[in-house]
Parts: structure tokens; sequence; C-alpha cells
């Protein structure tokens, strides 16, 4: 898989996730589409989520409950309307999202085999929307390889 | 932006930011100007911290109090002192910059369109030191593109 | 370190990590090999675990009691068998792994100077097991440079 230098290539997107509230949204399959669509078959992707207020996960694909179990867990550890706060003025979940997202990552680097992001048999990439509203986020994508 | 294969290059740099103890440092401003000099127009840029005690952040970089609750958020859920810590040799507040390390991130990868890191518009690079004192901070820096 | 466009080049590698449950194993001695081994000088190390029950972490590479209160913090932080989780059928440190997971890290970029990984001096390459039982760990390697 080395040595093809004169071939190397890269490519970049922006994809739009139209998010329904808190929650986690699976974004393989575009992703996986981009990355066919590019015809780079080994090298390196990269997802870059563009806000403060939600993150990029990898997680389980099999089983929702892990999801929602997820979704639990952070909002018991970070509780919305918590008075240790100062920052309230865009509502209750506005800085709870902002701890959220540095608790977890904005960023993903996976390495591309066989033409396919090298994710494990039961990992997904998903977009985790952290405010209560409905929002349009932006995920900045590059890809470079042979 | 794709098949450009034969301009791409990479280049290396380390930056140096000295901290003035516990806080949340804006590192844009020097980062953009670094790849603005690397003439790299779309590619993909990494930041790494040398260190086990201190982050790399992305935040909001619009409303300070947003940074100060961060602070406040972390300090309460791993407090310096904790009994729990059986690593105290380096003083009360070792052991918790450890953990938040842990809980945060050392590594960004952000693609660069434009001529510029594809950060949204309320985004921020900050390196988030988690020691009482004042530290050098080390972050190895890459760029590859064209 | 920039301009040597015409030598860039990739490799790809899968390390295999077998673990003997739950604890932190240090991986930075066979990375580190295999990026000697490359004969890339300069460039970018990318990291990705291929599962969500386990994490990649850079941590202090000098005292053992570092890893030792990290793993004490999380499971306090996540306690094993909390009633909260309603995913529970694979056993009661399967959920709180996957929340081990999304607070950490299964991805890591780092640049490649001098033919090693930029880590620094304090710096060491692990996989965090969060499972019990023993388990075989997969990484996805990717290298970029010249």
């Amino acid at each position: 898989m080395s040595g093809q230098r004169s071939m190397l290539r890269q490519s970049s997107h922006q994809f739009t996730v139209n998010t329904r509230g808190r929650g986690i949204y699976e974004i393989t399959q575009p992703v996986m589409e981009w990355v066919e669509k590019s015809s780079i078959k080994s090298g390196l992707l990269t997802l870059h989520l563009q806000h403060t207020s939600a993150s990029l996960l990898i997680q389980e694909n099999a089983d929702p409950e892990v999801r929602r179990d997820l979704e639990r867990f952070f909002s018991r550890l970070v509780p919305d309307g918590d008075p240790l706060f100062e920052h309230t003025a865009e509502g209750e979940d506005d800085m709870p999202a902002h701890v959220r997202t540095a608790l977890t990552a904005v960023n993903l680097s996976i390495p591309i085999m066989a033409s396919r992001p090298a994710l494990g048999t039961w990992q997904g990439i998903y977009l985790w929307e952290h405010r209560h509203h409905a929002h349009t986020r932006r995920v900045a994508a590059h890809i470079i390889g042979e």
C-alpha cells in the first residue's frame, strides 16, 4: 500500500446535517458514499464539525439502547439549568451543550482501506446534537490518499 | 479541489505557548498565520500538544463566560486534592490535570479550505492549561495539501 | 521540511493488541517501530481503534500511579452496574465501557518529526481496555509523509 507516491491526491467536501433537536444522528452512509465517490482506495479521512454545541462520535451501530444510555448518562453528568453556569442567556441547554462538546470530540480521523473508512464491525459515525432545538450542522471533510 | 496531485506538499512547525497557570488561552491567531504562510490553500492541519496535563480545545470564541463556565464545570467534576488519587507528589492539581487531559483532547485535525483552517464562525482554537503554575507548552503542527 | 512534494508517500497497517481485561496497555513501542520501518522522516501518523468499548489515550509514561488513578477516577465517574443504564444484556461493564469511550478518544493524530511520532518527553501511547474480560483489539494505522 506504500510507494504509490505519484498517485497521491486529495478532495474536500462540506456535509450538511439537519438535526431535530438533542439526539444522536447517524451519518455513516453519506460519509461512506462520499469516500467511495472520491475513488481513493487507501488514505486518510478527516471530519471536522464546525460547531461548539454538538459533537462527532464513533459509537456502536447495532443496538439503539446504547445511544439512549449515552444520552441519559450525559444528561445526568451535565444537567440542563445547572446553577453553576453563568452563561445562561441562550437557554438552559446552551452551556451544557458546550461542556458535552468539550467532553467528546469535534474531529475524527479515520484511515481509508479498501475504499472505505476503516471502521470496526460495530462502529458507526454519528453527529450528536446537544441543543434541544433543531439545527443545521456543517461538517468539513477532507480525504487524502491514492 | 481534487486531482492536483502533483502539487501536494507538507510543512511542520512547533508552537510555544507560555501559560500563566490554569486557564484557557486562545491560539487561533498564530495558527492562522502559520497556515497562511505555508501557502497551502486546501489540505489538512494537525495540532498535537506534547504534554499530559494540558489540552487542545475547540470552543466558542464569542463569549468569555463560556470559557469560565467550562473551567468551573471541570473544577467541580475533577476536584483538586481529591482523596481518591494516589499520585499526589507533584501537587493537588497534578492528577486532576491528567484526568482533565484524558477527558478532553491533545490532538486536533482540521481541514484547510480557502487558505484557512475550516473553523466554524464561533470556533476558536485554545490551549487549556490545567496546572496552577505557569508552564511553557509545546504544540507540534503539521500541514499537508496544495 | 516543506517543498519535497515529489517524495510524498503513504503506508497503512493494522495493529493487534491482546488485552487481559480492564486496564491501560502501552503500545508506544510497536507504533514507533512501525513508523521507523516506514522510512518516513516527516509527516503525519493516524491511529484509529476499531472498537466502541476501549479507547486510545496519550498519557504520562513515567509513573504507573497516574494510570491507576485514571482508572480509579473513571470507575467512580461511570460506575459498573449503574441502574441508569438500559443496555445491560452484555454485562454490567458494557454500557460503562461505551460511555468511557465517548468521554475519551478512538483516534489519535500525531505529526512525525525526525522519523518519530512527535510525542512529548512524558507522553506514551496507550490502549485503554474498558471491558473486564480479555479482548483482541485492532488499531488501523496510517502514515503519510516523506
